[in-house]
C-alpha cells in the first residue's frame, strides 16, 4: 500500500520573485475509524497503509487487548469503507471504554497532573528490567538507517517514521505516518500480529520528537530503549526514568543526549 | 507563565566516545483537563501557560462556543488543580457533546473518508471571502520574525509555535506548545478573548507542518492565509482549496511553495 502514502498535486514554487508551476508530492492524511464490533471507538487522522497494524497497535497500547489471541478477526479497509477497520474481540475479552486513554486521565482520582498520569500508568505497567546493551556504533548508525529505509519522507517532508531494531541492529519494522503516535502504533501492531511481543531486546527509533505518549506506547510493548532524532518532552523523560527505560534524543551524526538509562549504552567512554 | 514552558534536567551528552554530564532544558508537557461545568470534556497534553486561552480556543474551534460572550466564566488553573480549566457557559448556550470533533467524524453518514470530513466541515463553514493581499517581502520575513519572537524553541528544540500577524505584518499573538494544535488553539483563544475574531485580514504562521486540523482551526477563526515552515498534508491542501484559503508551505529564506490561494500573494512575479 506504499502508493497510498502520497499523492501528486499542482503547486506554485516561489523563489524570490520567480514563480514556477510544478507538481509536488503530498503526504496523504485521511481519517481512520477503528470499530470494536459495530461500535466506533476512535477516529485518528492517519496516512493510509498498514491500517490493520495501526488498529491492532492502538488497541494494544491502549490496553484494550493484551495479546494477538485477544483479537478474533481484523477486517478492512475495503472498497466500500476505505477508512474503517473493524475488530472482533475473542469471546470473553471485554471492551472497557473506560480504558481508552482519553477517559483514562479524566478518571484518575486526584485531579490531573503530570504525577497522576505517571501514577495511572504505574497501575498498569512495571519497570522494564531488560539488560540489553546497545553499542555506540549501532546507536549512531540508527538515524541514517531510518532515513535509508524511509521511502516517502525525502519526497514530501511530511511523514514521521518509527522503526523497531533488535539489539544486533537488524530492522524488524518501519512504518510512516503523518501522526507520530500512529507510526508507533503501526510498528507495535506489526510486532503484535507477528507474535514478536514483548520487544524486550529492541530499540524504538522515531524520526522526530518524543512525547509522553510515544514513551508510554514503547513501555506497554516492553521496549527498553527509545532513540529519537529530536527533543523529548519533560514528561517523556520522567516516564522513561520512572520505568527504567533508556531515552536518547538529538541523535544526529555521532552525537546524542542521553536522558535516562545510560547503562544500556555500551562503549569505552571517555568521561570529561 | 513563561517559566512553565521548560524545566532543567540532568543529562549526559555524548560526542563520539566522549561523555559529559550537563544540564538540559526540556519543554514541559503536562495534561490539561478542560471542564464545561463539572463535566470533563477533553484532556490534552500541553505545555503549561495560556491555559485559559487554550481552553477558549479549543471550545471555539470545536464549535462549542461561537463568541466570547458565550463564555460566562473561565477559571483555573490554580494551586489545587494546576492542570484544570473550568468553563461556565452563558445561560442558554447548550453544550452538545456530539459537536466534539472526535464524535464529529464518526457520526457522518457515509462512512469515514477524506471527502466526508470535508463535507462535514462544509456544513459548519463557508468559504473565506477575504481579499487581503500579502506582499512577498512580508511573507518571506515571517519565519525569521516567528523565530525572533519565539522564546523557548532555541533552548529546547521541543516546542511548536503558532502566531497571528495582520496584513501589515504586525504581530498580534505568539504562543508555544508541545502540541501544534494546542499552539493554534492558544492564539485563536487569545483572539477570541480579546474580541479580535474573525481574523479576516490576518495570517496564521506555524513553525512545523500543516495538518487538516490546523487548517480547520484557521478556517473556523476565518483566517484566510496560513503559512508554514514545513510540509502540508494532502487533506490540509484539499481543505484550503475547498474553502478558498491561501496555504503556503516550506517557507524558508526567500522561497516557498504555494498550495492554494496564490491570488493573495502580491508581487511582480516573473513567470518561468
Amino acid at each position: 500500500m506504499a502508493d497510498l502514502t502520497y499523492i501528486s498535486g499542482e503547486i506554485a514554487r516561489l523563489t524570490d520573485e520567480k514563480i514556477v508551476g510544478d507538481e509536488d508530492r503530498l503526504a496523504v492524511e485521511e481519517p481512520l475509524e477503528i470499530r470494536v464490533g459495530k461500535q466506533p471507538i476512535s477516529v485518528t487522522m492517519r496516512t493510509p497503509g498498514s491500517d490493520r497494524e495501526l488498529a491492532a497497535g492502538f488497541l494494544f497500547t491502549e490496553g484494550i487487548v493484551r495479546s494477538s489471541t485477544d483479537i478474533a478477526t481484523l477486517t478492512g479497509p475495503n472498497r466500500d469503507l476505505p477508512n474503517v477497520v473493524s475488530v472482533k474481540l475473542r469471546r470473553g475479552v471485554r471492551f472497557e471504554r473506560a480504558r481508552l486513554k482519553r477517559h483514562f486521565y479524566t478518571t484518575s482520582s486526584c485531579g490531573v497532573c503530570g504525577k497522576t498520569a505517571l501514577q495511572a500508568i504505574a497501575v498498569r505497567s512495571k519497570p522494564v528490567l531488560s539488560n540489553m546493551k546497545v553499542s555506540l556504533d549501532l546507536l549512531y548508525s540508527l538515524p541514517r538507517r531510518l532515513r535509508e529505509e524511509q521511502e516517502t519522507f525525502e519526497e514530501t517532508g511530511g511523514l514521521h517514521a518509527a522503526a523497531i531494531f533488535d539489539d544486533k541492529g537488524d530492522l524488524l519494522y518501519l512504518r510512516e505516518d503523518v501522526g507520530r503516535h500512529n507510526a508507533v502504533d503501526k510498528v507495535v501492531g506489526a510486532a503484535l500480529l507477528s507474535e514478536k511481543l514483548p520487544l524486550e531486546h529492541h530499540i524504538l527509533v522515531v524520526s522526530g520528537r518524543t512525547s509522553f505518549e510515544i514513551v508510554q506506547k514503547a513501555l506497554i510493548a516492553r521496549v527498553p530503549f527509545v532513540a529519537a532524532v529530536s527533543a523529548p518532552s519533560s514528561l517523556a523523560v520522567s516516564l522513561a526514568r520512572e520505568f527504567n527505560m533508556t531515552l536518547v534524543g538529538f541523535l544526529r551524526g555521532r552525537k546524542c543526549n542521553v536522558y535516562a538509562g545510560r547503562e544500556r549504552i555500551a562503549g569505552s567512554f571517555q568521561q570529561l
